[in-house]
């Protein structure tokens, strides 16, 4: 706390990059791409995940200076630091959360000396509690009042406790238990938790609750209309409901819920999808020992991130690049294309924990910024996207740096050869000709058949989408966004900017209830506009 | 064609709004929302759609401006030219598609006199065969080798021939009729045909493709494994299949399919979705009488989309709102976030049918424009959104300016009263709040809990989402890209950006397959780099 860190404008190395950044490499020029070994040079891989970045518009120079930027900064010994609980999450001389930021600690289980062995311990603790849970579903200990086994489980929750979970569920489904099924209900809009409800058999179904305060306005009105679905049906809710919360909250409550398993103050929900807040419903669904798999994929990645070396340290050079394409480059957007049908909700994940996490203004001894922090996130799976928006990546008038995504392997392994080539061969050579196409654009007599190029990209590459896998490449990006706001020396831990919005939606709801009679307030006569009938 | 255009920068209004925005409407002060009647003047609303943009930053002035620039760029009159089959999709001087562009014919149904009466006839030729087709399903006439009846329909495009669709079929699932389902397959990656044939009885299942070339890569390759899955369950694809083409495309072969409904060349694959690509999907999920109201909403908002006077215009008015926003103002995104579950995907056809449109670098007459054009367009559900991506909304260094879509009533009516208000109050009063407080912001002696305010916002309500306003809400943004890109004096129904990654993913299959066996291109080296086992 109160520490003097040096962001990324205050450096030696960021001026040197303002400079380097006049005179940027160009790509469209012949043999740009494979003079020096390029292409091989420009590789960086760890943890079954390979980056191809020799289509990003850096020099040796270029990386040398971020590398130093990195040393200046402290951004690894930052990271260090975080994973050995130091209190990251405040902004000191004013009241904020003051806490530690320890979801690194749930996956630091195959090491004798995790960085922080109390949450470690608390971590295997709810897993022990997890494994037992589950083995009881299994066997049919846990059943319902019938005693039918439980197949289904819908998982209720919103944002941090739904974006994670959900799009790793996913990613994941081909490696699902036979006969299990999960449904997620999120938004406070009526219509979410009667379209999922209109499916299942809730007769053995199981409800989880996940809320950390145990006071989430949209998760409890929704754990409500599913409670009262469940009575409806003459079953009892606490045969049926379980809860992912604080120690002690509103729904820690043994009377109402069949357990409760714990998640921590020191974990933003944002970065808990390796928590049990993730790790529940995914061990419904795949079994103990798939998650298992998960959380080390993660913690091996956790493990990368120390390595002070950028070309080496894989998070920390995605996060490097992309500070150079937004803060150097100027590129206000990032674009996350998953050449992968299993990741199309991922892209949605990392725009929630990117722009919750680095979407700040002031930095962390609460002075405002003068130089772009987070960039606004936004993607959807290839080769769909090509038919959609890629127009503008490779003609428009803002140029979006992409963090392409693929997969060597297709999950399933069913496939058929059309026109000489199988559908994985295609996804491929689409993903790389992209990637490509970006770098090296198109002359033409026709100017509008022209393509600038230049517009960088970094190709990801996993050889098959695994529990494993995904573990890694989720915390890759957990990583790669702790690495950037440390850069940027704002609190990425804290959501202050959601506050607000709360604030007057309960003075709206205050209106509406009657609650507030006052005629001539701004609410008041907003809601007169909104809700007169046309 | 040939004709000289103005874009929005030569026009004297521009210059003027480029004065008016170094002055601007401070939403912050106080009673800034209510002076003058503010709330109650800025509105717009027309069937069935109202739009409150009080929370922008501009003024009567600002709006009058607005309205001389879309004068003199002739906004409105190039649309009524559009509507009545003028050539707007041509780049004069060059090669390029010299294209009428007539997907409002295709709705133009409900007046005796149809701005272009030939592509309304052949709308209606394809939509008596759709009549008659349905009925054919429903009495069992049409149905499987067993004599069943089909319930079940896989929708095989991408793109235009997916995005859309599939966004307003989801739109309108408690409108479906019983026992009947929809999948879709788009993507390339092989794994996404896996997922949906794990699901269905192919046995009642009819496969759409929906190709306007017939020679689409993804889809005809998704053809390939839906057909041959048939083959495998010992069904006749001939049964089963219809195709949704060009007349006389590869595809449109009776050997081959039940039967081919037709789209023609003046009809974009992006402003499609009312077209047979959308519409036989959607008329055998909704039947016939349900996809004419739906119809009949656009068709009602191409005609408001003629009214010159911007005030009354919704389309128009949005357009300029978002140029004021872009061009002027300076923001290079735009955030569509419909509080409305069943919208979900509404964002991702707007990212399509904007960015494939308007994400371009020349104008009209073939040279380089020297101004933003199409913004990138982004969005998720709220309440969602907020707890993911909306802090930097409120609190980051970049200002998104946001589009709400929200509805008054639930479409499914099913509500619980939890703590005083129904769920869809709590999505109402969060809606405005969201809007209230981007607008207005928060001072506080906490530098982390202050918000800037002055973030633009305009809020689209609808009374209920059904048919009818799903259509007018699709031809709403139709009509807004259309006229944003005539104020770029840009040809928004053109693609070539898409051809340079098409034309080297062939090479890079062409490597792959092993037909071009040079050692020392750069497919091959990409490739080898790429394809390398970690």
């Amino acid at each position: 706390m109160g520490k003097k860190r040096k962001n990324l404008i205050e450096s030696i190395a960021g001026k040197q990059l303002h400079v380097l950044a006049q005179q940027l490499y160009d790509l469209t020029l012949p043999e740009a791409l494979t003079a020096n070994n390029r292409l091989e040079r420009y590789i960086c891989q760890s943890d079954g995940l390979k980056l191809l970045y020799a289509t990003q518009r850096v020099t040796d120079e270029v990386l040398d200076t971020l590398q130093e930027l990195s040393a200046e900064c402290q951004l690894v010994s930052q990271f260090q630091e975080m994973r050995r609980g130091g209190i990251m999450n405040c902004i000191s001389g004013f009241e904020s959360e003051n806490r530690q930021v320890l979801h690194t600690a749930c996956r630091d289980l195959f090491s004798d000396t995790p960085a922080e062995p109390e949450a470690t311990a608390q971590a295997r603790r709810e897993l022990a509690k997890l494994a037992l849970f589950l083995e009881g579903i299994d066997t049919g200990q846990i059943c319902n009042a019938e005693g039918k086994k439980f197949s289904t489980m819908i998982h209720v929750g919103i944002g941090g406790s739904d974006l994670g979970p959900r799009s790793i569920y996913e990613a994941l489904i081909p490696y699902g238990q036979k006969g299990r099924q999960v449904f997620f209900i999120s938004n406070v809009d009526p219509d979410d938790a009667s379209a999922v409800l209109a499916q299942v058999d809730l007769s053995t179904t199981l409800v989880n609750i996940v809320s950390k305060s145990g006071t989430t306005l949209e998760t409890l009105t929704n754990e409500t209309i599913v409670r009262k679905a469940l009575q409806d049906a003459n079953l009892d809710p606490r045969r049926h409901c379980i809860a992912v919360t604080g120690e002690g909250s509103p729904i820690d409550n043994p009377e109402e819920y069949l357990c409760s398993f714990y998640m921590y103050d020191y974990i933003g929900g944002r970065y808990s999808a390796t928590s049990m807040v993730g790790v529940v419903m995914l061990g419904f669904f795949l079994g103990y020992k798939k998650v298992v798999e998960f959380l080390q994929g993660a913690a091996e990645m956790d493990l990368t991130a120390e390595n002070p070396i950028l070309r080496e340290n894989l998070p920390l050079l995605l996060a490097m690049l992309g500070i150079w394409n937004h803060n150097f480059l100027g590129s206000p957007t990032v674009a996350v294309l998953p050449y992968s049908q299993a990741l199309h909700r991922f892209p949605a994940h990392l725009q929630q924990c990117d722009m919750e996490s680095n979407g700040k203004s002031v930095d962390r001894t609460g002075q405002p910024v003068t130089y772009k922090t987070g960039p606004i996130i936004w993607g959807e799976p290839g080769t769909n996207g090509q038919h959609a928006f890629y127009q503008l990546l490779h003609q428009g008038m803002e140029i979006v740096p992409v963090e392409f995504i693929g997969c060597i392997t297709s999950q399933r392994g069913e496939d058929v050869e059309v026109a000489g080539s199988t559908s994985q061969q295609k996804l491929l050579a689409n993903l790389l000709a992209q990637s490509l196409a970006l770098a090296v654009g198109q002359t033409s007599d026709n100017p509008n058949k022209c393509f600038p190029g230049n517009r960088p990209s970094t190709l990801l590459l996993i050889d098959r989408l695994t529990p494993q896998t995904m573990g890694a490449l989720l915390a890759l990006y957990e990583a790669k966004i702790v690495f950037q706001g440390f850069a940027w020396n704002i609190n990425s831990f804290d959501q202050e900017g959601v506050q607000l919005g709360k604030v007057l939606a309960t003075r709206f709801l205050d209106c509406l209830s009657g609650r507030d009679k006052r005629e001539d307030s701004i609410q008041r006569k907003f809601l007169q506009v909104a809700l007169k009938t046309p």
